[in-house]
């Protein structure tokens, strides 16, 4: 008996997800979608998921990673240029104050976002947030940021994938910051990951080509931009989403208010233990409208506390 | 033997290529590359192989196709409506003047655009397109313009494909003008197809949403715009890329210009009989810079005449 049950465990393809209501409704969907003959049955070629990243995939508390790049990108400019060093909105954010924070605004953003993601080639850019996760240390779990991915949904992605579906990432993060880890970490190539991005220019020096990243904001894959981009880079519905926060709300609506099976799923963070609790009135990946909208339309919504039995690989 | 000489042809990968250095170097690049081991093997995820469209895997002659589908979208349009119909640069269009035709200039081919590319969402839009090359024909051969793709460049998107090549477009033409017919035409998805194209919009009207397309170009797939879209879209450096113009240059000499095993190919246009011949001079798909770089970095130049025995598949 033992070991029939340890067989069984073996053949979960969701080990880290507790048997309930969650789980078994992902195995349905699945299971219909891929049985052939069944009226729900989708080909292969169709089988098209979206995953946005940050709260998705991995955590984005106490700020988004990305945010936590830039700002030690700013320390290691500041050290070494005093222009950089001196400039004002660069004083604010590296003080940590939050009321100069709050001052720096959109204007800002754009200009930390110039000074820490232009300037240089797309190669060199991806050589920087390389040596940046190999070094960065996230506060609360003193661990590189990209081990901060959430087990479940490593299986999930693995499972979906195993079942035929061609599994993209949709995020409102940089495209460019998400390339150089995100293949080794979710098993999706370059071409499977879309994001935000700025403008960038091709360039050739004597034989040296490369594509120079320009100071200038080209698409936020963000809210409604999510559909937006997901038509542009794939140019087709999916069939499955996953989010947590109302960015994603349009991409859960354009896959689902459509014809055929349909599957939303929303990681809601309801674990202050071992991960955070936050939703309506988070600053970080806000989860109000959407919230209201699962309710409405039926989408799943994942109840981390409850649903997963570990959140992160290393607490296996 | 003639049992021998039949399998030894139905082995062949590349049947409308006539034996000779061109089929040679193909065969010879294709087979360094997946030979575990070698010096030059590149593991299958990094094959990532780029193909121009229009005068590298369909013709080109006597307009650019959506150049003929977008006039004859304007003849659909100013039937119905007679501010079309009164519309200056229609009516030059519409005239085949070539004088008039000339005076158009880039806003007039703007407002084109607009007219017939824009103002209905993606979906609608395929449809339109679909529907147009159900109706359409060439005017010097008589049939469906998605007819008029070379046999070779199928044997040879097959072919990579069956050797672990992952196979794009990127097209100077538009995206959403390729994805309803290239997936069947070529086997590749729509994920695959890289073009260029117009901002579009979210919109949700009920429980109805869709993707609009507004009047505003967006991206230009042609050119240096090509390694530009190339990374954007898929992120990482092509080993083979196959173009027919100058405006391949960039893509090619992004391809080629890095270390390791890569290829390049452009598909020369010297068949008067059986296509076109047309290269210096030719307003449409001007192969010059491009045809002097292919000399000085030994790219591949395909001699349509000698090197294709067939040019159409309703040709075999
Ligand atoms: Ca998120
Ligand atoms: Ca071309």
């Amino acid at each position: 008996i033992a070991g029939a049950a340890a067989a069984l465990a073996a053949d979960d393809p969701l080990p880290s997800w507790n048997d309930g209501a969650a789980k078994a409704s992902i195995l349905a969907f699945v299971g219909k979608v891929t049985t052939a003959g069944s009226p729900d049955f989708v080909p292969a070629g169709e089988r098209i998921a979206t995953f946005d990243n940050d709260g998705t995939l991995w955590s984005e508390q106490p700020v988004y990673f990305q945010i936590a790049f830039a700002v030690d990108r700013l320390k290691v400019l500041a050290a070494v240029d005093p222009a950089i060093a001196g400039n004002e909105t660069v004083k604010a954010v590296l003080s940590g104050d939050r009321a100069k924070l709050a001052a720096v605004g959109e204007k800002g953003l754009l200009e930390i976002v110039a000074m820490t993601h232009a300037g240089m080639s797309v190669a060199d850019f991806e050589g920087i947030v390389r040596a940046w996760l190999a070094t960065a240390r996230h506060p609360r779990f003193d661990r590189p940021y990209n081990e901060l991915v959430y087990q479940p949904m490593l299986e999930l992605l693995a499972y979906l994938r195993a079942n035929g579906f061609k599994t993209f990432i949709v995020s409102g993060g940089g495209i460019d910051f998400m390339r150089p880890w995100a293949p080794a970490a979710y098993g999706t190539p370059p071409e499977q990951i879309v994001g935000s991005s700025g403008r960038t220019k091709w360039q050739l020096v004597g034989d040296r080509p490369s594509i120079m990243k320009l100071p200038e904001v080209d698409f936020i894959d963000d809210g409604p931009g999510k559909p937006v981009g997901i038509e542009r880079f794939i140019g087709r519905r999916p069939v499955f989403a996953a989010g947590n926060s109302d960015g994603d709300l349009e991409m859960l609506q354009w896959t689902t208010l459509d014809t055929g099976p349909r599957f939303a799923l929303i990681v809601h963070h309801t674990d202050a233990v071992r991960e955070w609790a936050y939703d309506r009135d988070s600053p970080v990946g806000r989860l109000d409208k959407a919230l209201d909208e699962a309710a409405k339309r039926g989408w799943l919504v994942v109840d981390m506390k409850n649903d997963w039995k570990v959140i992160y690989p290393f607490e296996k």
